[in-house]
């Protein structure tokens, strides 16, 4: 028993990975009380009266897992921005300011900060938010923590928790080119030149749901929703448990240079789709009768709603996909593990 | 001048210090409009409606060059927290709410983790705010960056500017006690055990003057008001080019055990006191005729108030004390330089 119990104090991160360093740091920290956002939602918020909420998040972008050295440090900048705003996308929050927090190596020159500060300036000019200030420290790897602030009415918050039986599932694009970008940057993967640029763009110049996540949240039909940052699979579940049903997926959608890479790989293209990460699409729960007119209020801002499935009241999270019935294991994207 | 270009863009950040980083990165972000707080002040702010401010903080404790070897993970969770609401303390803020960015090398255990949570929960309960979420992801080394959130009413804010010539200009407690800490902890020098344990815990164990900035802030008597954190010197300067006045600085108050840790050594204990940093005491201006009144109502809190000298019209920052006059350099505590 003391043994086992020195183990257990003695697991490295890598052992742990992300999720049970998360939830150990959560079991050592006092809660708020009356937390409008619970613990591990894509933002966090407090309130300041009449409902209204402040919100916000921070996300962290590290050299040694996040850039693959194709990635410019103007685009790693940009991307940390883009990752955060990917969450307030998914929880129809509009991002008003920026603070970052910028750990340098003292190898860095003038050029490679004034290239962090345009990719930051960039990624937030992007989307209508601004730097508003921050940090630097000295460290050996470089590092880009960024703080989103943003308010919202507790009411259109769209949360994890909500989905019902019954409703739509649906995103708001075509997925698994991260997951193939990916291998090509990391694994030496091949493709055809005019694929493997779409697919190596998909992980250095991410866009986020941004104006899909405020019309979501405007819609009023959305009742549970995520960014899929993690990979579908994994949002999925992380949906599952915070609203406490399942999901009969009958369509995930892929991209179709996923299929071309996938095909001279000798990959399978659903997996890549389903297990990837660092794709900042929407995953969302969506009240079915509220859902055509869902649909055509996200083409009208120009961008794109796809049903792929039903959420039940069954906790399980299976697929049903040309005729082959598969249950979609909760595995992901996860920082120490991947 | 191809060369002397070429030269300037491959400056390293060791060359250039954090100043001039922070600069060149100011330089390369759009500004956000009407910015109720400018750049370079100790806080962010943005306006929500009626002159009320959402008051962001972000700062960054990175295992290389803040942590001690003696310092234990605990106190240097807790120490992050406190450098940030320090900087919440000197603009007169309440600090509600704290986001984490924590990067962990992959050698941490289980056991490091939930330290540096206690150690990030004490240091936010201390003064009465709350974690409420975070980020984490796999570093060198450690790397925990702190972003609080408060509100603030804009007229009651103590900016760095607002300074006027016959101020007074006073500090929360005496000086020189973390940089005869520091020369203890990183250089070896040596003194009493009983001195050395007090300069020890003023680094290790640091306390931010929450309880003072808030009244103060409430007082309605401060022009301007910074922390000492880059050094008591390198605040008056700021305060100096932020306020577009000067100082005759006629008392630098020191601690007792200074003296002591300076004599045994054969150091300048005004130099101890004027030019080391990671002391979180605050240094302001005051009008002059509301000066006692502030002084009672600080005294009321259990604090103290000092007075050191006197807002002057010329931009220089003098010492007159002892009979000897002397000019207070703008140097202190810098990132990447010191």
């Amino acid at each position: 028993m003391k043994n086992k119990r020195k183990n257990k104090l003695c697991e490295t991160t890598k052992e742990l990975g992300e999720h049970r360093i998360i939830a150990l740091i959560q079991k050592n920290i006092e809660l708020m009380p009356n937390m409008p956002v619970p613990f591990g939602d894509d933002v966090s918020a407090v309130e300041f009266g009449n409902g209204s909420l402040a919100i916000l998040k921070t996300d962290m972008l590290t050299n040694k897992t996040d850039v693959p050295k194709e990635m410019s440090l103007w685009q790693a900048a940009r991307k940390t921005i883009i990752m955060n705003i990917s969450d307030f996308a998914s929880k129809g929050v509009k991002p008003i300011s920026i603070i970052v927090s910028l750990g340098l190596p003292t190898t860095y020159t003038s050029k490679d900060i004034e290239e962090i500060a345009c990719g930051l300036n960039a990624g937030a000019r992007e989307y209508g938010a601004y730097i508003i200030g921050g940090d630097t420290g000295e460290t050996s790897d470089l590092i880009i923590s960024a703080s989103l602030f943003g308010t919202a009415n507790k009411k259109d918050l769209m949360l994890r928790s909500g989905a019902k039986k019954g409703d739509t599932v649906a995103v708001t694009g075509f997925f698994g080119k991260t997951g193939a970008g990916l291998e090509i940057l990391l694994n030496g993967l091949k493709s055809t030149k005019k694929v493997k640029e779409k697919l190596i763009n998909s992980v250095i110049m991410p866009k986020a749901r941004l104006i899909e996540g405020l019309t979501l949240g405007a819609s009023g039909a959305v009742t549970a929703s995520i960014d899929s940052s993690d990979g579908l699979a994994w949002s999925l579940h992380e949906l599952s448990k915070n609203s406490n049903v399942g999901f009969m997926i009958n369509n995930v959608p892929i991209a179709k240079e996923v299929y071309e890479f996938a095909e001279s790989n000798q990959l399978n293209p659903l997996e890549l789709a389903l297990y990837s990460g660092e794709e900042y699409e929407l995953v969302v729960t969506i009240k079915t009768k509220l859902f055509e007119k869902t649909v055509k209020e996200i083409e009208n801002i120009g961008g794109c709603l796809i049903p792929i499935g039903t959420v039940t009241k069954d906790l399980k999270i299976l697929s049903d996909i040309n005729g082959k019935k598969r249950i979609i294991e909760p595995r992901g994207w996860e920082h120490f593990k991947s």
